[in-house]
């Protein structure tokens, strides 16, 4: 495994480094406890999987101001009555801190802190928007592929969306978090590479395009892919090419269709290619695909073995955003610890350092969750925030990918049908908190109020 | 300027590089030209701004394959029947084409292409995926950000959403795009440093938080930014926390609403803020903002000087998709030229080198665009399409931000006031096909037809 690389601390908003200053410039050497949460479920998801957590930790492991950035940032106006202090405080710059998250492929709700870090404020602070971006993203594409992969059921389902990424990083972790979703892989060369992600992929429109005769197109990556050719069938007429390629009597490894009557289509070329003995060859089938069209096809009885899912998997096109804050909760000044909490309009947040209590049936169902404080004790509950960062070091190995995946399937295997359904909302949360954490807001409240009265 | 820097030629669908095994294989040495354009509009927009250009044009300047990368793609089961002329092939893999562009900023239709490549079909190939996710992104953001800069009227617009963003990458294209769509600058200093873009941003929630008085907060952060303070101002009571500011007695720059009755509270603290001679003190309002609500705002008369706006712009929320695709159009092999088409159901895609004319009134006004082959002549058009690269190197500079951004406004300001507007849909395409064009299609399609009767 190469060690982490560098990630630039510039990889942020400004107004983190502005509040750095502020904190550095006015002696405020307070350890802050932040916590990473969702604020509410996005529109059609019931449930949301934990992803991006290696990237996270990768950037506070590698985060650094070089030279050339801080030469930078004493350029901006903003910046202009800030002495040497604090640019050379920059240079010395490295996250020390503590990090507590739910492991990568964990079901979890809104409100639920999914990753806790506690700091120097001025470490807290200045990684929380790449902290942000990368479990935000990769939540939001894991979420959507449980889904996906959950109307597949049992289908293949790869992702195929890098074209339709924001950008080539983002094609790269859209296959990462596609996985820990469910998908067996990704058109994603360097996903494979990275993450050894399984890849696959073998012929576009355009190699048929660039052949003169359809049938001579075929013939000719048969030559080159013997046992692994997919061949591409509806450039021009989805039938007329599936009688081609059994006229070359050469058996492809499959067919891909990726436009037309998917059902029709299917069940048509796989009598035809039944009728030829070819039993073997695999019916693939990709183009604007997602979970209520896959559903509707196999309901349908489309013999399709497997799915290629991009543009809408990638972009988590039905819901595409997802709320993901990040919030101060407590705070240690000069040997007093305090909570903190936020009231403003429609935005509370609760106080206080938690934990996330999972509670199961008998049988291994899920049952609730509470989120109350950290050392609260609930008997038979499973305590889903484990420490994963000592002092900015990794306390726990890299997430396995294919353990990140099985634990997403079974975990959203265990939700109850309400919970796993594609089409129905819950009809109430299965997430509480803990009597102590109520009471810590209304202190909170109290005495901020008390303060305002002052 | 520093040089381009490498890119990986693993960014990439698994398929480019089985079709480019499968034409080295065959000896099939053709020229091919593949056109980039989108195939229709997304809901909700009525035209759409070029953008991404310069990171497609890196990349093909920098695309290599590395001895590791090489070393990794030998172990892939679909490579293992591929013998070493094509991995020696990949190692000195350099892409020499020609490209022709639409510049970024530019205002285009579905349809019409705006990027043409002409190379070896194997480069041509390798290259798809990763120009497409260039284009694709750069191009839905910026398309979005014209609609919501076009809604604050004048008024600034910020790019705040990096912690929102498809990671870090992402986040720092989406502020580069954000710019050439009109906004001022953005919260990314990833991307002013890159790009030259201006940053802005001063304080969070949580440096009020962090202090146990928030008028406290307010002081200390004056303190260290007497000239740029943004003071926030929703952290638990916007009008409370306007007057403990003015009882300060300190002036900050300006004031930020981040949630909350943005109308009524920016209405009230002007009135407070101005009675108390502060006139000069800016109101910025941010938080689940997009082109309908800043419209309204404005439209209630709120008194707001700038507006943040994240997570709607960097995911196009309301549009979160765009379907640019790569097109085969023309192939010379052998000395024969052939020009190419796809008739899928649904996906028809013309033939054919194509330029894209461009058509304005005496005024100046946008009148209308036709889509005909690279040679025709259409006297008093605009010719969309410029070349940007020849034999792989860059024949242009890159893009100059400032002009970009002003390339769009000035195009968005020419169309009409159907085009531009926000809520209406065209009532129909201002784009159509040249004469010879259609007959080039045609053509493709009865040679096609004849071809599958034989």
């Amino acid at each position: 495994m190469p060690s982490t690389p560098q990630a630039s601390g510039l990889l942020t908003d400004l107004y983190e480094l502005t509040m750095a200053a502020g904190y550095l410039e006015t002696g405020f050497d307070a350890r802050a406890t932040f916590e990473l949460f969702v604020r509410s479920l996005p529109a059609r998801r019931n449930y949301l999987v934990a992803a991006g957590l290696d990237q996270a930790l990768d950037f506070l492991e590698g985060v650094r101001f070089s030279a050339e950035e801080i030469a930078y940032l004493r350029t901006l106006p903003v910046f202009q009555a800030i002495g040497d202090n604090f640019f050379e405080y920059l240079a010395k710059f490295r996250f020390s801190g503590d990090v507590w998250a739910i492991p990568e492929g964990a079901v979890f709700f809104p409100g639920e802190p999914i990753l806790r870090v506690t700091a120097p404020i001025i470490e807290a602070q200045v990684v929380e928007t790449s902290l942000l971006a990368a479990i935000n993203f990769q939540t939001m594409i894991a979420s959507k592929a449980a889904r996906v992969t959950q109307a597949a059921a049992g289908k293949n389902v790869i992702e195929f969306g890098t074209r339709r990424a924001h950008g080539t990083e983002a094609g790269v972790l859209a296959a990462r978090a596609a996985m820990i979703g469910g998908c067996l892989g990704t058109s994603n060369v360097a996903a494979g590479m990275q993450f050894g992600i399984h890849v696959y992929g073998t012929q576009a429109h355009s190699w048929i395009m660039a052949h003169e005769d359809e049938g001579e197109a075929f013939r000719k990556f048969l030559e080159v892919f013997p046992d692994q050719a997919v061949l591409l069938v509806d450039t021009y007429d989805v039938r007329a090419a599936v009688d081609k390629i059994i006229a070359l009597g050469r058996k492809p490894r499959g067919i891909r269709l990726d436009s037309g009557d998917f059902a029709a289509d299917s069940k048509w070329a796989r009598k035809r290619l039944d009728q030829s003995g070819w039993q073997s060859v695999i019916i693939f089938a990709s183009g604007d695909l997602e979970e209520e069209r896959i559903a509707q096809l196999l309901a349908e009885g489309a013999p399709i073995d497997g799915f290629g899912v991009g543009t809408a998997l990638v972009n988590s096109i039905d819901s595409p955003s997802l709320g993901v804050i990040y919030k101060l909760v407590e705070i240690e000044y000069h040997g007093a610890v305090r909570s903190a909490a936020k009231f403003s309009t429609e935005k509370v947040t609760y106080p206080g350092r938690k934990q996330v209590y999972r509670f199961h049936r008998p049988g291994g169902q899920f049952e609730s969750d509470i989120i109350g404080l950290e050392d609260e004790q609930f008997p038979n509950a499973e305590k889903l925030l484990q420490p994963v960062m000592t002092g900015g070091k990794r306390c726990v190995a890299r997430t396995n990918l294919f353990e990140a995946r099985e634990r997403c399937r079974k975990q959203v295997s265990q939700l109850s049908e309400r919970l796993r359904s594609l089409t129905t909302e819950p009809d109430s949360s299965p997430v509480s908190h803990s009597e102590k954490l109520e009471n810590l807001l209304s202190d909170a409240r109290r005495r901020l109020r008390a303060a305002a009265r002052t």
